[in-house]
């Protein structure tokens, strides 16, 4: 399967899982809706920064307020 | 495998392929630079618009000059 984790990337660099198993992120307004291959949705305020799809992890930044 | 197609999303809604095969998307200053699971790197001044993983397919859109 070729699903992703979604991570936060924090501004101290860390980064915080949001949502496992991601198939969709796509713009929902001001947001991203993420959907998982099981039907999960996570709303957030946040870009998508940068993929690495072989290591399957999409990180997001959030959106300054 | 895990890589995805990744296309340009045209104001008219066309999808232009830009790079197939990409494993890596990260940001480069302004700009995207992607990465082929062969090595092929490709440059662009554009933001991730949305992922559809399952479908092996990345949207990007142009950033305004």
């Amino acid at each position: 399967m070729c699903e992703a984790a979604a991570y936060i990337l924090k501004p101290d660099g860390r980064e915080e899982l949001f949502l496992a198993d991601v198939d969709i992120i796509e713009p929902d307004g001001e947001n991203l809706r993420l959907v998982s291959i099981f039907g999960e949705q996570k709303i957030i305020k946040a870009d998508i920064h940068s993929l690495n799809l072989i290591n399957h992890k999409v990180l997001l930044v959030e959106k300054k307020p």
